[in-house]
C-alpha cells in the first residue's frame, strides 16, 4: 500500500446551491450555486493552490458545477485549462419530484415512501411525463443528446449506468495516457464513480455522503485501482463538513 | 447581397484589463479584467441574449479573454456550451516591450520607433532573450505547445500565421458543418480572421480597430464568404466606442 502512485485523481462535489436553503429536489433543475457554495469553492481552489496541477477538468452541463469549476480554476490561477462538459456528469435525476419541496413530498407520499426514493439503490421516484416541460428533452443543453439516452427520472443505480460509459470511454483513457484529471460533479454522480472505484456494495453506498467543496483525492495506480483516498483541507472543518452531511441526511429520513 | 446566411459567426474582443489604466504593453502578459472590463462584457451578453444561440465557443488560452467568455455564457445562460481555448486566438505577443509602460517605451525608443512597432503590418518588437523568464517556453500554460511555435515577439503578420491554421483546422470545418460559433479574443487576434475574412489589405488592417466588448456579427455564406457584418448594440454607444478606440490609437501614435 506504500507503492507511489501512478496519477492522483481529484472530485470536487460543488457547493450548495440557491435550492439548498428551500429544501426543494433539485436533481437536474439548473440552480445557481449560493453565496455559501461560492465560499466553498474558494475554499476547494485554496487547498490545492499550488500543490496539485491539471491537465484536464471534467464537470457536468449544470451551473452549479461549472461555477464552481470556473471559481476553482480562476482560485488556482489555471483559467486556461481544457475544461470537458458532460450530461453524463449531471446529478442524479429526480423525476417527478423536482421542484417539490422535500417536506411536503413526504407528507404527500409519506415519510417511508420517500426514505425509500432517496435511499435505496435502484427505486427511481416517479417519472417526469413526456408531455411535462420539465423533460430534458425540452432543454436546449441536451439537444445534442440522442433523447432515447435523456432520463425522465433515475435511481443511483442507472446514474451510474449512465455515467459509467463516460469513464470508460473519455476519462480512464485521458488519466492512462499521463494526463492529472479534475472532476467538478454532484453528489450522486460522484458516488457512482466512487462505487466503481473501491467497488462499494450498493448497501453501503446509498449511505456515503461526500461533503461539499471539500477536494477528494484519490491515488490510483496504473490500472486506475485506488492505493487510497483522503480529503484535502483543515482535518477539523473536514470532520465537521462531513458529520453535517451526515445529519442532514438521517434527519431528512 | 439580400442572400439569406448559410451563419452568423459573433466575435468579441474582450473588455478593459487591469493594464489598460496603467498604460502598459501587454500582449502575452495573463491580466484580469478591470471592473470597466467585466461591465463592457456583462453588455455584450445582454445584447446576444434571447437573440443569438450558439454551438460552439472559442477563446484564448488567456484570463482576460477567458473571463469574458464566462461572463457573456452566464448572462446568455449558456453555461454548458463546449469552449475551446486555444493559444493560436492569443493576443499578439509584443515581444521585450511586454510589461513596459507605454510613455517610458517611447522616451527610450523615440515615438516614430514605437509607432512603427504599433501600426506597421510586418515589423515586430525586439524579441524577448531566450533566457527571459517572460518568454512563453517557461509558462505553464504553454507546456503542450511545441516550443518551436512559441512566439519570443510577433508582427501582426505573424500574429496572422499562426491564427489561420487554427481557422482552416477547427473553427471553419465546425461552421460548415452547421454550428453556430462565438469567438471571443483580443484586438490582434481578432484583426487576422476580420483581415481574411474581408480580404483586407495590410495597409489597411494596421488602421482598423474593433471595439472592446461589443459583438461583431459576420453573416457567412456557405463557403464562408461574408454576405455582410454589423455590430450589435445601442448604436449612439457603438459610434462612441469606436471614435474612443481611433482617438486612443491616435494619442499613442
Amino acid at each position: 500500500m506504500s507503492s507511489e502512485p501512478f496519477t492522483k485523481l481529484v472530485l470536487i462535489r460543488h457547493g450548495e446551491s440557491t435550492w439548498n436553503e428551500e429544501n426543494r429536489f433539485t436533481g437536474w433543475t439548473d440552480v445557481d450555486l449560493n453565496e455559501k457554495g461560492k465560499k466553498e469553492a474558494n475554499a476547494a481552489a485554496e487547498a490545492l493552490k499550488g500543490k496539485y496541477e491539471f491537465d484536464q477538468v471534467y464537470t457536468s452541463y449544470l451551473k452549479r458545477a461549472i461555477k464552481t469549476t470556473w471559481i476553482v480554476l480562476e482560485g488556482i490561477d489555471r483559467m486556461w485549462l481544457p475544461v470537458e462538459r458532460t450530461w453524463r456528469l449531471n446529478e442524479r435525476h429526480y423525476g417527478a419530484l423536482q421542484g417539490l419541496n422535500k417536506s411536503e413530498t413526504s407528507q404527500k407520499h409519506g415519510e417511508e415512501q420517500v426514505k425509500v426514493w432517496r435511499r435505496s439503490y435502484d427505486i427511481p421516484p416517479p417519472s417526469l411525463e413526456d408531455s411535462d416541460e420539465r423533460h430534458p428533452k425540452y432543454d436546449p443543453k441536451y439537444k445534442d443528446v440522442d433523447p432515447a439516452l435523456l432520463p425522465s427520472t433515475e435511481s443511483l443505480k442507472t446514474t451510474v449506468d449512465r455515467f459509467l460509459p463516460y469513464w470508460n470511454d473519455t476519462i480512464a483513457p485521458k488519466i492512462k495516457s499521463g494526463k492529472n484529471v479534475l472532476i467538478v460533479a454532484h453528489g450522486n454522480s460522484l458516488r457512482a464513480l466512487v462505487k466503481y472505484l473501491d467497488n462499494i456494495g450498493e448497501d453501503v453506498i446509498t449511505g456515503m455522503d461526500i461533503p461539499t467543496g471539500v477536494p477528494l483525492v484519490y491515488e490510483l495506480d496504473k490500472d486506475l485501482k485506488p492505493i487510497k483516498h483522503y480529503y484535502l483541507g483543515d482535518e477539523k472543518e473536514i470532520a465537521a463538513k462531513i458529520n453535517a452531511v451526515a445529519n442532514q441526511a438521517s434527519a431528512k429520513k
